[in-house]
């Protein structure tokens, strides 16, 4: 992915290259792949039966890891508002797909790694989240 | 749109039709479509550098009201929390691009159409948010 | 939703309100929804496993439909080819899908409307296809 | 990005594992980020108005790799029509886009970085859908 490099050309950089935002970025545009390709690999299973909780929650989480790194991938430079909403509400639906995930885990490899990454995900976005000027940081306390 | 029609015929209706949240899907969706228009309208505007400020947020909201549409979309019967999460995100950003939009709605129709959306999309994703079971209201305290 | 007013009010519109175009982008959020709400409500249905085939199409076909009723919404006044490519593709999509979902809409109710909806949006694909002005006309033979 | 280590561990691989899909999930993903991004950068340049195509473009570009991303991850194992619907429309999605981007690459560095990352989306594309089999082969030639 390009994401620095678009970052660092970006004209409005007045706060300087954010290096904890680009890897949330990064993050979030793989969670939402790795959430895809679980649930597809979780419908190709036998059990599918047993695995429609994770499945929904897999589909719920690439759905906001997705909008989470486009908005964030947005350097509106005077607003960060924004992004805060939305890498606290990605920050959360990790960690909800997470737990899903990790309860086959053992027995599914795709569920391990998806559980993996969507952990790195919550852990990118939190920490991006505190990287956003002060200004925003109040908006974490809600 | 045919969201009554789809989930009356969920077989996961364990609790009830929720006409708040059928109202607050239809109301993402037209809202997401609403802000992705609204933003390639101003595009076209010749004053267009003094609305970057209103694009990157009618973009911003877009992402977060098709999210936030498809996640409602999906009835686990057994889990409210991921919609919950998106609810809230989405009303806050449905309330920053109605800020927005509404300081040139004066002179931009397609703006004044776009906030006077936006704040029934806010109303909408609230009430879900309250007709949630008791579970997860917890998630609106914090 | 407010694609109308939202059309209307676009300060690009050289060529005029385009109905059939709009009717499109309202049947593409429709679809959309539509498929995102089937493949979730097959998701609940105890024979599941038999309905694998049908909840992929579901999702293959909610993303062309979103991707096209946004691309549809930017007039770009200048530029038809992209809407062209995506209305094209999506087309294919809702027929595919509405294939798989008639196979069992006798005995799923949502997959019956679906269906329906599938079949609706393929034909406003094709109309607004054939509203493009003829120099994007040539896109449709390929 | 985990594309490989979710595809390799999919139930579904009758067909064994397809590298040239694999890389073209990779691009359509990160195309769709590096689009997003050129938008938002466009946007921020003072000749934001003769960009306005550029960006509108780079939107549409965005759209159709991310769902074509999405329909890619799912391994149907018995139906790739669909797969190979989206990247037919995705590679002629990246040369429109690429075609834009390069017209002002040379005065703008993100510009010319997604003109580059879109050539590389659609040569990827054009190769995963060679790499389908014969039975949708077909599909190619219309």
């Amino acid at each position: 992915m390009y994401v620095r490099e678009m970052v660092v050309t970006h004209p409005n950089l007045e706060r300087g290259v954010n290096s904890a935002l680009i890897h949330c970025i990064e993050q979030c545009y793989s969670c939402a792949q790795a959430c895809t390709a679980c649930a597809d690999a979780c419908l190709g299973e036998e059990m599918v039966q047993d695995l429609v909780h994770c499945i929904r929650l897999n589909l719920d989480c690439a759905d906001l890891c997705y909008a989470t790194g486009r908005i964030a991938s947005r350097r509106s430079g005077d607003d960060d508002a924004a992004i805060a909403i939305a890498l606290k509400a990605c920050a959360k639906a990790c960690a909800l797909c997470a737990d899903a995930c990790e309860q086959h885990g053992d027995r599914m490899e795709h569920c391990r790694v998806c559980a993996a990454q969507c952990d790195a995900c919550e852990d990118a976005c939190k920490e991006a989240l505190g990287s956003l000027r002060p200004a925003v940081a109040s908006i974490r306390a809600h």
